[in-house]
């Protein structure tokens, strides 16, 4: 191990990734769990060289086990922690490395029954497999099942065996083994800070930002997905003020570059700052949809408060739903078309009356596949939003498929009534 | 290699997977061909032991393909294709098993210049790597990028290399791969069928077909998500013919035990049934959603074709909105409350009404996290649908969180919507 090369003194640590279970080998689910220890591990400064998946087969587990040790100082492993006859993780583990496993009753009592305890049942025989101790393994609470993990140190490897299901896995990783890895590089505690952008490009993005994303401590990590762009900003220091320290600098001299396109922050979505905008500013909001279908709508009421904001909408797909729910002139529709600036604006109109809702937002727009022409080609959307007073419509032309064509639309809807929010 | 069980004197295959990208050790992007892959080499009777994800590094990509080939008949590689000097994966392929790596004029002329001709492009001269040959390997055309893929037989393995994009690498896997797998495996096609269910948990249909799912060829491998059920079956053959003939038994069994369930067959989905019945039926569709929240008609707008079947959607969050727009009786309101029986019913003519469709579909219900109670708790939806002369309203509990209970309403009406055409 070398000497981390950001000056804070920590060291370097190789680690690597281990999933067990032959049904992400037969492609019945995905090894979910790489991506979220992969991103963390790269946010608090840990390499991964490698990912593996292996089935429930003691020999090929232990195999690998022999393997990574030889080249990786941290080995995470995920699944393989049930009571079953092919839950072989800790068999591999004593395995691999010749140590003993023993029934450890004090481990059973405190890890494993009181979750069957809530649940009214017993545990079965079968359950006690769950508190074998690996050497002198350090067992991890579980509060969401059944299967403590395990933290055991051997020939200077750091071994981890976590649950597989997601639900168990995260919080004993965040609880019990993101601690010790920070530990491990000679800090004691882990911030992140997550800049949440709209309208902008990742390329483009990280152009701004690239003499940002090279640093160490922090580190700014760029993730884009369906027109949003996401930048983490972590840091490991010794104490929790310190790494917010760090980070301030960072985050002011990204939103210094980028701060036009910034809509949120951690875990927030378009839709929640909309919600949250909307709350503040006390007002109602409804909307007409067509080529979005109800999409939009959906966004915001997979938020939960949602009542509280929201009036109703009405998906106007034929014409006739656009006259008479949305009063819609029928000579804008016959003149413009269903897709025009016209039909956007008297939507967004329409559907504020017909829900008294103190703000409206229409969308209307060309999903493909088919329906395109050249003057109006698939992807060509508008988005009206009025407060009653003033009305706007944006013309934009998005890019990809149906479906993507809808998201993109109805995240760009959201996005502008961020940005009506801020002038009211 | 030993004689696969199944009699039909092929041979057993064990393939593993190697997944070439730093970006995915960072997190930034799932491992996602793994699934793709493993499903259908399991669909084929191929065993996949291992997945493995290794960086952008030539020296541990050489020790990982040693190490595979010690273990494994088949290796496919993903990533790595590219023109860039962190493409590496053909340098360490050549590196492994000690093989001339030789620029091919033909196969660059072939497979790498009419993409740039498409786009009216010169390639540069980095793309010439991307002409490389391995040994004695074999390009593999790649109609929709500029990375050929390639296969190298070397000391009995057969080894695959595919680009990494999943746009490019799902084709190549369909039209080069696969077909060489099945003619190693003694056999020349492969059919698979899909039947999707509704309306079944995971394990009461597994039991049902419990033996089934133990054949060899066909194979039956059952699939879940959220409410729904999937099995594939399938089988390679010499034939086509034959490969259906033995497909047609299997089927009819399994649908003869679960025919209740079924509601489509291959890539149809809920939604896209409901629209192919009410086209069927020369039948129009409104829907009248609340706690759904345009969820239900977001479904049916993501399927190409629904604006000849959806005559429009209001979303009714607030009362107001159903008394105004759907005429929901306010006596009704009061005496039940927006979650009942009595209002679904209202809603559903309400919107069928308003929208003038020859049906219409109503969802109300509590998806949490707050507004339950004892009497009308988290997850209680009620589903109406009507035809003008009669209305059926169904009551449900789903579990789950808000997102959940929505998208289980949701598809719970399009199942209700497919059993009511059938009784047209």
């Amino acid at each position: 191990m070398g000497i981390r090369g950001d000056g804070t003194g920590g060291v370097a640590v190789r680690a690597e990734l281990i999933a067990v279970g032959t049904e992400i080998l037969l492609g019945q689910i995905d090894n979910s769990h790489a991506k979220f220890l992969s991103q963390d591990l790269a946010a608090i400064g840990i390499s991964v060289f490698y990912h593996t998946v292996v089935g429930d087969n003691a020999e090929r587990l232990i195999r690998l086990l022999k393997e990574a040790a030889s080249r990786s100082d941290v080995i995470i492993l995920t699944g393989g922690l049930g009571p079953t006859e092919d839950d072989l993780t800790r068999e591999g583990v004593a395995g691999a490395f010749g140590l003993p496993l023993t029934f450890d009753e004090g481990a059973f009592v405190a890890h494993v029954t009181p979750f069957f305890e809530r649940l009214g049942r017993a545990p079965t025989e079968n359950n006690k497999k769950q508190a074998w101790r690996i050497g002198a393994g350090v067992f991890l609470p579980n509060p969401r099942g059944t299967a403590p993990g395990q933290y055991v140190q051997v020939s200077g490897k750091h071994i981890f065996l976590l649950p597989g299901p997601p639900l168990e896995m995260r919080p004993m990783y965040v609880e019990s083994v993101r601690p010790r890895l920070v530990q491990l590089m000679g800090d004691s505690v882990i911030v992140s800070r997550v800049v949440r952008l709209y309208g902008i490009g990742e390329s483009s993005a990280e152009l701004e930002v690239k003499d940002l994303m090279a640093g160490v401590n922090p580190t700014v990590a760029p993730l884009a997905s369906e027109g949003e762009m996401v930048f983490r900003i972590t840091a490991s220091a010794k104490t929790d003020e310190q790494a917010r320290r760090m980070i301030a600098p960072v985050q002011g001299e990204l939103e210094e570059r980028l701060g036009d396109y910034v809509y949120g922050y951690d875990d927030e979505t378009l839709a929640s700052v909309v919600l949250s905008r909307l709350l503040e500013n006390k007002k109602t909001v409804s909307f007409a949809e067509s080529c979005t279908g109800g999409l939009l709508t959906s966004m915001l009421v997979d938020c939960a408060g949602s009542s509280r904001v929201l009036r109703g909408s009405v998906v106007a797909y034929d014409n006739a739903v656009k006259t008479e729910l949305l009063h819609v002139p029928k000579m804008s529709l016959e003149a413009h078309g269903a897709v025009s600036e016209e039909v956007a604006y008297a939507m967004a109109e329409g559907v504020r009356l017909a829900t008294g809702s103190d703000v409206g937002v229409s969308v209307t727009g060309v999903a493909g596949p088919d329906g395109g022409t050249i003057e109006k080609p698939v992807g060509l959307v508008y988005i009206g939003v009025t407060d009653g007073k003033t009305t706007n419509v944006t013309r934009r032309l998005f890019s990809g498929d149906r479906t993507q064509v809808r998201i993109r639309a109805a995240k760009h809807a959201l996005f502008l009534v961020i940005q009506a929010m801020k002038k009211i």
